[in-house]
């Protein structure tokens, strides 16, 4: 008998009926029929079991144990003359012999019912987030993502991939964000830093000869929190592939993420392989988003031709973006409240007209269109029923507003959105440099250290003004997932000279290369195989298979917003002698 | 073709003569026979291949690359005509048709050679961790150490364990070890604590109704190295499960460990099911150590009172212990040289006599033996060939000598050590309570918050002075094997009623209770589980399968004893405005 018990209580069936068993759990609940009867609910990790009390001596022994106390009850099952079928557990109840205290609840009142406690304030359910836990619908979230994470791990390790663990202390990195330092006692005035990935360890790794890395590896940024990441540590999972090629990236996610999306997620289709390629240019375009959800079927279209000089006021500057919406059959409070949304959202003005059932222009700004009607219905092969929004100004804001109507009419009109399925795509083909905002100038788009597609000889063309600098692109990728960004990727540029030269067109050189990571740079310069990566975030994946909004919903002991531990008592004071000992002193607030 | 290669460097065999193939890894060496002939090596993760150039052009070419620059070979795999037995890659040979290199080597000179790196100096070997790691025999420690991870993980998580991830930014914990601190940003003054050890946590998730709990997890602790400890963080197989008793736990780790041993560790045998269990004080007596080597079939005998008045002066006070070695035929010398040894570690005296192969006395204090010979010979049952070796003093001292005579001569004495295999035991039946050494009073002997053998009732019975509250033992086990402490684990303390009286016997309360542990102390009060567990040292048990006497060898990037990571440059200064940031200031160090 493991674990003081006979069964779990999840365990017992019509089948066990007639045997002496012995249940351990947390008394959830006691339901006095009478002085002689009394239905009392034990809850374990495993599920709920039924024991019936029906001695007066049995009844006020249950009488007087607090709820969520733990006990011991070792009795006989019998079948239930009313059954549960919703309960596993349903059939039977447990006749007690016996029942002993194992773990006194002190306390006749909790802080919240426990299988109501998701409607608890937040506060209260993370400084009693011990309490929450026992609530079945919190920790169901919990034991997904551990079972998410053992899948991958599992595919992965399949998949000839070796996880191996960096360090946690180790340096600054200039990954961006904030590091958390570290004072080192044994080196005054020196610290170190809790890594913001492991980037640079898994491209050492790369260069020590190791060939297929992952590791679910912690992550630590001091930034302020956000819905989709908790302040202080998050997790991703961490790959990277000497001699690999964007391709065997793409290939082994391909393989390893939709089964487990499918098995453990809220719905259980995703996308086979290969998944959709979507050039970044083309995504913004297309769906006015480089995070596309391509769960919806509407699309951007360019009607700045069409309807630039229709007289609409907004129109007469930069371009116009239009969202076909089919079969529209929505009210006109419906559409004031969603273009209401959308603007809140993106910022800018949206405009609209639709053809009604009859194929009457009607609504909106259709006094402008009606003079083009011709022009218009054939530039976007309008038909009867289709709703059109639209949006205008300079590119990026035309765009980005576009984008957000795709999202919130392809996510609110019915019949627009495959909902329940997971639809991944990679973004591809990021452009490398970029004209600085401020600068005016020449600049790195995003990470200066993935490599040009096209290598030296594109970077020494673009010096030697041949090409554009502004037209190289970069071997750089993001895997989304029903338009939420899961990673970014890259071939990394493992090669100093290339390095250098990239730098060279931004006006850098050299030593901002090695200023940057030294100990990488002094590693590539001993041979390094070219190698690739990616590293989707646990956190988010696990939000998108548990289908919660919260990120402190999938975190065993999440820390507040305020990112603060109030179960913990973390952050917290410490003795003078500490800081001491860490040679650093602290410095008062300014009044 | 994945990673650029048809083929891994260590994968291709005489049936694979006549392919084309690529191949894709570092130039480990060029060994040139002439102008038109050179052999070279390509090293990947996998293996090695050999190239063989047999143009001018080609031998030229190779001449070109610095060695462990990263290239990629196309060409014709043939039959070599002087097979190599020892590579698995030792029939074939590749003719190459296009060499291209990947990465070049800037340096023709390495700091090392790369596969003897281990006779290097160790500091230029952590400074050039990427090239030491490309050594195979540095390597395979580190493979050793993932599989051993993946394969604790596989186990436990098919015992029903979850793997849950525990925070690591969190409230520093009284765990006798000094905390790594982190500055909190958004909490002027106040410190976040790296984890010694998820010990509340995972006490906290047994509260929060999780069943089966395991982690690989990070600890910290601001300690100096050690030969087995590296400064900073470690990792260990944190586990505990609900409604447990000791058996509970052995029966999981007798069942996960000896697998995972004979399969991966240097010797192939593993103890069964159950594991010895020896309880504390036998320990000390039969082996003088409570982490006793049971390869070796030595032990401790009590002489006391045949040899305490024999007349040698160091026996007549305090107890005397002996140590049998039978069969034994080793010189003067070694005798000498041994229990130097012996002396050194221990720090105390040993001595010696023996009954040489014709049964004569002789050697050592063989003269005080001499008159008692017949006493001593019948309470040690001793007959020719007989060494034995004596420690005498306090009963501390006097045992701690002999367990050092033990597991000295049990290792170099033939025939005592059945060494190859792993032989594990649980000590158990750990003491409560000791007199301090300076108070002179009652005291928690290890862990306080252990539950008492025999729980309130006990205590009540030592405090009503019934019984001896040094008689009183904790359900605390500590896992043994070769000598080696695996890990204290117990079953814990739950119930705040136990705590307090437990407290209370050596003059303490419920607020220190409280302060040593608040969360888990809040916790206990509305209702905890009985629970118990135990943390298996991953490094230890890592160092132990590698058979390696540094744990440097088992850690991809491990820090040195000075606690600096010298690749990376950790710890390094930090910027001003980093400091202000987060409310501290450096403190000079006093002139």
């Amino acid at each position: 008998m493991m674990q003081s018990r006979t069964h779990t209580c999840g365990e017992l069936r019509l089948g066990d009926a007639g045997k002496q068993v012995k249940i351990v759990g947390w008394l959830e609940n006691v339901r006095e029929v009478g002085a002689e009867l009394a239905f009392a609910v034990i809850r374990d990790f495993y599920g709920t079991t039924q024991v019936v009390a029906q001695s007066a001596e049995m009844v006020k022994e249950l009488h007087a144990i607090n709820k969520e106390s733990t006990i011991s009850v070792k009795g006989t099952v019998r079948e239930r003359s009313s059954k549960n079928p919703k309960l596993p557990t349903g059939e039977i109840e447990v006749v007690p012999e016996k029942i002993e205290i194992l773990g006194r609840c002190r306390y006749n009142e909790l802080p919240f019912q426990i299988n109501h406690s998701r409607q608890a304030d937040e506060a209260v359910r993370l400084k009693y987030r011990y309490l929450d836990l026992r609530n079945p619908e919190v920790k169901k979230n919990i034991i997904l993502r551990c079972q998410v994470v053992a899948a991958l791990r599992k595919a992965m390790t399949d998949h000839g991939f070796l996880e191996i663990t960096t360090p946690i202390l180790t340096a600054s990195s200039p990954e961006g964000a904030r590091d958390y330092l570290v004072p080192a006692r044994n080196h005054p005035g020196k610290f170190y830093a809790l890594p913001q990935a492991p980037q640079q360890f898994k491209q050492l790794l790369m260069t020590s000869g190791f060939d297929r890395y992952f590791q679910i590896a912690p992550c630590f940024r001091d930034e302020d929190a956000r819905a989709d990441r908790s302040p202080g540590e998050f997790y991703q999972l961490d790959m990277e592939m000497a001699f690999a090629t964007q391709d065997d990236v793409f290939a082994v996610l391909e393989d390893v993420l939709p089964p487990i999306f499918a098995e453990y997620g809220l719905y259980n289709r995703a996308s086979s392989a290969p998944f959709v390629r979507i050039p970044y240019t083309e995504a913004m375009e297309k769906y006015g988003s480089d995070k596309p959800d391509l769960r919806i079927d509407l699309q951007v279209q360019d009607v700045t031709a069409v309807l630039g000089g229709c007289g609409f006021e907004p129109f007469a500057d930069g371009l116009v973006k239009a969202v076909v919406v089919s079969g529209f059959q929505e009210t006109r409070k419906f559409i004031d409240k969603t273009l209401a949304a959308v603007e809140t959202q993106s910022g800018n003005k949206a405009y609209w007209f639709r053809l009604d059932e009859s194929g009457e222009l009607v609504g909106g700004i259709s006094k402008f269109v009606a003079p083009i009607r011709e022009q218009v219905v054939s530039a976007l092969g309008l038909k009867a029923g289709d709703f059109v929004a639209l949006s205008a100004g300079k590119r990026d804001a035309a765009l980005k507003t576009a984008g957000v109507l795709v999202k919130t009419l392809g996510a609110a009109v019915p019949g627009h959105m495959d909902k329940e399925q997971y639809a991944f795509c990679w973004i591809v083909d990021f452009p490398m440099y970029e004209i600085g905002d401020e600068s005016g100038e020449l600049e790195f788009c995003h990470n200066p250290f993935s490599m040009p597609s096209g290598g030296l000889d594109v970077l020494l063309k673009a010096e030697a003004g041949e090409i554009d600098p502004l037209a190289i692109t970069a071997d750089q990728y993001d895997l989304v997932c029903n338009g939420v960004e899961l990673s970014s990727g890259a071939v990394r540029n493992h090669d100093p000279e290339i390095m250098i030269k990239a730098f060279e067109l931004v006006r850098l050189g050299e030593d901002d290369v090695k200023a940057k990571f030294p100990a990488m740079y002094n590693a590539f310069c001993y041979g390094a195989p070219p190698h690739a990566g990616i590293a989707p975030g646990v956190d988010r994946m696990v939000m998108l298979l548990a289908g919660e909004d919260s990120i402190r919903e999938i975190i065993p002991f999440p820390m507040n917003k305020n990112a603060q531990d109030v179960m913990m008592g973390a952050p917290s004071e410490v003795s003078e002698k500490q800081l001491q000992e860490l040679h650093i002193a602290l410095v008062k607030a300014e009044e």
